[in-house]
């Protein structure tokens, strides 16, 4: 959010806070309803009945309901006056409205669609069919599709007659209703109006089926530059659109997706989720981390005479598992990210967890020399500094092979790279760190008790 | 990336490694300039040469330059003749070619801005001068800026002249050449061809000044579903503008930061970077967090004499600190992917650290109470399990607080919020997580030791 947006925001906030109502519109209805609606959440009652008075008031109950966030939907509905929701709810564009209804119950969805008319019942209901995270379920029906026979001045002629406000491309079609090619807004304006459509197209554009991951749908947004991505049923006949402002989003949801799989998080949870709900969500994670932290626990319980016989190594004990998890973190990022913008992928598996654990080799050496010496100055063992040196190293290997293999493997399966993994490579290097430092120590302990 | 490129690209580099140049050629040639770029890492040195001259022959040296990975430019330049070099980086797109010569060293900049024209070095001289980051950094040059008086029919007449392919609006200007409106192709070609601009334009649109941050640009470009973003100069003055798809561009660049700094990593990293590069740039990050480890384990080494008292402690310890260091990565992921979304911010400060101190009693009651549990089942000890559920509470509140205080904190003091927070959160969990754990462990030392 821009500086002077937040300043705005903040001065509506402060003389909400103080009832001037009046004022806080004049502020109000200079700002862009999208970041009108990021005000909501910070509203008590009665102001959030004043915000919707104040949208109606402004003209900007459409725009606003499709900007609010899901979790403020169902709330909000019930404060508008239900014939007013109505009409805004017909002039919602048809993504916007399958996403408000998706944020309903099934059974205020089905009161609001009958009430829609039976056009924009049975659209919303074939919308709200496809998945949420497909090309379907956030593609847009009001796409422009002219045949390829027609002219680019009886194009305009046409496109004068239509309201849409979205449209950059117009998608051309065959008789069959196929789609065979696209015409920019600018190429109409430049090309000789006698040409036919088909002339002036760019064939064979890229498409995706309705079925199509939307991670997938954005990649190739994002990739090809295009500003709408025209979505296919099976015979090639146009049913929607996805545009590049619908990419955006789900590029922010995926790499938030990303980094909460990454800190073991549902990606369901937000920054606004109440407090039980966010708790009882992150509380499996714990619980499986707490299995695994069990699992490294049963290692030292193990090691437990070496331990007692001499007890400096319970202190140097979490240095090694330590280290070995924040080198995992690093493998599993680069590698995580690399995957999700399709960089990398299996194929190129054995080069990628060959460096993880070369840099592994070259920065255990490292810090395992730097430790060394530590513990020589702390303890004055030098058999203590050559068994970190070697621990040191050995973690940070395992850090690497895991922290590149895990999500390569998981990737691999189709299933989400980041997912877990995380838990899975703090485990091999809290296990294998105690295991290597505690195993080495009871192999030697003869020559690490001091003398 | 798509499946059916993917198969396609592994096709051609099947069809390399058996040498046969000319079917490589066939497949390669249907491919998008976006797709061929993705293959040149890949390839062996003659295989790069064919690389170049497929580029050459297919016509889209200029596409590929442009989708070419900065790693790869100095390199490939080599490979490429020089004077059809120059002849494609003279039809580089202006921000195109900014970023290709960023990547190259500061001598063979001159030595090509020299060979392109007073006009052409001048205007990539002065974008080479903005930092990279800003609106003037990843801004275009090349956009249609038409006087408010002009009508629209002149103003079509004068776009089929220009030749510039990526243009979506048409920026107004007044007599003193700052920017008054915007009008979309669509509204040039819907519109009456004898208003003039300035009854048709969107009045005072959103713009930038060139020194605004990317991650700003990228946001607005985003909040208001922008196509393009103009950037104005202190007098109002339009100097360029930001498409969307840079403004992707920007936004993947963000989210891999985030993810890249919450697992100690510097952003310039990549899965493509040499062995020796990338260890050299983590070896910092883990050094710090050796000084950490450090920290915590002076913590235990001061509490020794309890340890060697009753080593059981020793097993115990990791479970308490592991746990709170995932805990605190969960609040911090959460707090700074809210942050860097532009969600909270400070204001809110006092409740986001509430909830997250809330949600530590929660999940440290839950899991210290089936720690508990485990810990009597396993040592037939009271006082044992009573420890770590108390532990467990007080470690996990630490996650809680640091997790939220920190990314929070940083960012009032604009700094990265994800900067460094991982080493201070896990710092906060294991020095705490020890020092409480040990800390009350020594106090009831009389009553740990089993009768």
């Amino acid at each position: 959010m821009r500086d002077s947006t937040k300043r705005h925001l903040d001065v509506v906030l402060r003389l909400l806070r103080h009832r001037a109502y009046a004022n806080a519109y004049n502020v109000l209805a200079k700002l862009h309803p999208a970041d009108i609606a990021d005000l909501y959440s910070y509203l008590n009652d009665e102001e959030k009945a004043w915000f919707a008075e104040s949208a109606i008031k402004g003209g900007q109950l459409v725009a606003i309901i499709s900007e609010l966030g899901a979790e403020h939907i169902s709330e909000f509905f019930a404060i508008v006056p239900e014939t007013v929701l109505f009409e805004a709810l017909r002039q919602l564009q048809p993504d916007d409205l399958t996403d408000t209804l998706a944020a309903l119950s099934p059974e205020r969805q089905e009161i609001i669609l009958n009430k829609l008319g039976t056009a924009r019942r049975q659209e919303t209901s074939k919308l709200l069919g496809y998945a949420p995270d497909t090309a379907g379920g956030i593609m847009n029906t009001d796409f422009v599709a002219l045949p390829e026979t027609m002219l680019v001045e009886e194009a305009i002629n046409q496109l004068r007659q239509q309201t849409s406000t979205e449209t950059f491309y117009v998608y051309v079609i065959d008789k069959n209703e196929r789609l065979v090619g696209v015409v920019s807004f600018r190429d109409l304006v430049v090309s000789a109006p006698a040409k036919s459509l088909a002339e002036i197209m760019k064939k064979d554009p890229v498409s995706v089926e309705a079925t199509t991951n939307q991670a997938e749908v954005a990649d190739i947004i994002a990739r090809y530059d295009l500003l709408s991505l025209p979505v296919v049923d099976t015979n090639y006949r146009l049913i929607g659109r996805v545009t590049v402002d619908d990419a955006i989003d789900v590029i922010e949801e995926e790499a938030t997706q990303d980094i909460y799989r990454l800190a073991s998080l549902s990606a369901e949870e937000h920054v606004s989720t109440p407090i039980l709900t966010a708790a009882s969500r992150r509380a499996p994670w714990l619980l499986i981390n707490l299995g695994t932290a069990l699992l490294a626990a049963g290692v030292v319980a193990y090691f437990q005479d070496t331990i007692s016989q001499y007890v400096v190594l319970a202190a140097m004990m979490p240095i090694v598992a330590g280290m070995g998890g924040n080198a995992g973190t690093q493998s599993l990022a680069v590698v995580v990210r690399a995957l999700a913008l399709g960089e990398i992928d299996w194929t190129v598996g054995a080069r990628v967890i060959l460096k993880e654990v070369g840099i592994g080799v070259l920065n255990g050496g490292l810090n395992g020399f730097v430790m060394a010496i530590i513990a020589w100055a702390w303890y004055r063992n030098l058999a203590l500094a050559a068994l970190m040196f070697v621990a040191m190293i050995v973690n940070l290997v395992i850090a690497g092979l895991f922290g590149a293999l895990v999500p390569l493997v998981l990737g691999k399966l189709r299933q989400d790279p980041a997912l877990g993994s995380s838990i899975f490579v703090t485990t091999a290097t809290d296990v294998g760190g105690f295991l290597v430092f505690l195993g080495l120590a009871s192999i030697f302990i003869k020559i690490l008790l001091p003398v």
